[in-house]
């Protein structure tokens, strides 16, 4: 350790989890009891914050509907690294908690690239994905032996501004398994119309 | 209730995550530790059963390694259905643990059905699913914004006794993003000649 020089804290990717608060791992639970600073996702249900400690700071990064703490703006992808690069170099140990997996449509790779960058150390701790969960709870396994040899997780909603899909959904229409479709409901129009041609 | 007719035990379907025993989620542990009778597969941390009452009943369903408790002896799904059905009729609650996520290649339908077909009460916990998992450890989410629209799971262990694949490895070798196989080391030979042709 250099003397003036404080080592940054560990920064943990967190999946919170398909909704339910009792679905968090007992990783994340520790991670968010530990957390100096927790900053999270409007999809990641706000009861997990009860977990946190009494003096532990709490942001939410933004969101469609407004809960209060920041809610109604969404915070960009580069004010999300910056102050998770910033809150980490203050020695601070930062939990970043997002719904669902951080493996699964959660900007973690681009989160992580900006921790390696930094020369911040960092742990993905994984969550259970929304998807899975969602055919779970119907009693509905998106997987079956002799049915379904494979499921496929696909985003529904890529880049803003991107003019076409760069997803190939001709390839998809012939997936030989299940399909399902995440943050699909605002383009379930085009990406159905792209399946049925 | 009719008399002399004791309700049935109600039976969870509980995913032991991909391994570390604090990947659990927490209701899984809370399942755990109501449990009368914990059946386990070998693929599920043994770790786990710490989490058991010291009364509850603990059963192996086999493993192709020993340790001790029923391994070594494969259960055959339809014995795995009759235990299942006879504890949960004897009014027991029953976990059904299994490594994982029940909702991927864990043959959960199959158990599914034979609960539905004998009217027994269940409820499938999710897990985190070991693909999934086994990117974020190595610190490489399978899905990117730039990169992976798409991550497919598929099953490299079909059926024993089925002649050839029923999976469309021609298909999946267009899948347009990032591709996972479970179970597939002792047929990575024969996947990956599918795939490459």
């Amino acid at each position: 350790m250099v003397v003036g020089n404080e080592p940054s804290g560990k920064v943990y990717l967190v999946g919170a989890g398909p909704g339910a608060v009792d679905l968090l791992t007992l990783r994340a639970e520790k991670c968010l009891r530990v957390a100096d600073v927790i900053l999270y996702d409007y999809l990641a249900n706000p009861q997990a914050l009860e977990f946190a400690a009494p003096q532990a700071e709490t942001v939410c990064l933004g969101s469609h509907r407004r809960h209060g703490d920041g809610g109604g703006k969404m915070w960009t992808q580069a004010e999300i690294n910056a102050r998770i690069v910033a809150e980490a170099r203050a020695g601070k140990t930062v939990v970043r908690l997002k719904g669902g997996d951080p493996a699964v449509f959660a900007r973690t790779a681009e989160e992580v690239e900006a921790l390696i960058a930094a020369g911040i150390e960092f742990e993905i701790v994984p969550g259970v994905t929304a998807a899975l969960a969602a055919g779970s709870y119907a009693g509905i396994p998106p997987t079956h032996r002799d049915l379904a040899s494979a499921v496929a997780l696909v985003t529904g909603h890529e880049q803003d501004g991107k003019a076409d899909s760069a997803i190939d959904w001709q390839a998809l229409a012939v997936f030989p398994g299940t399909l399902v479709v995440y943050m699909g409901v605002t383009t379930a129009k085009q990406w159905t119309s792209a399946l049925l041609e």
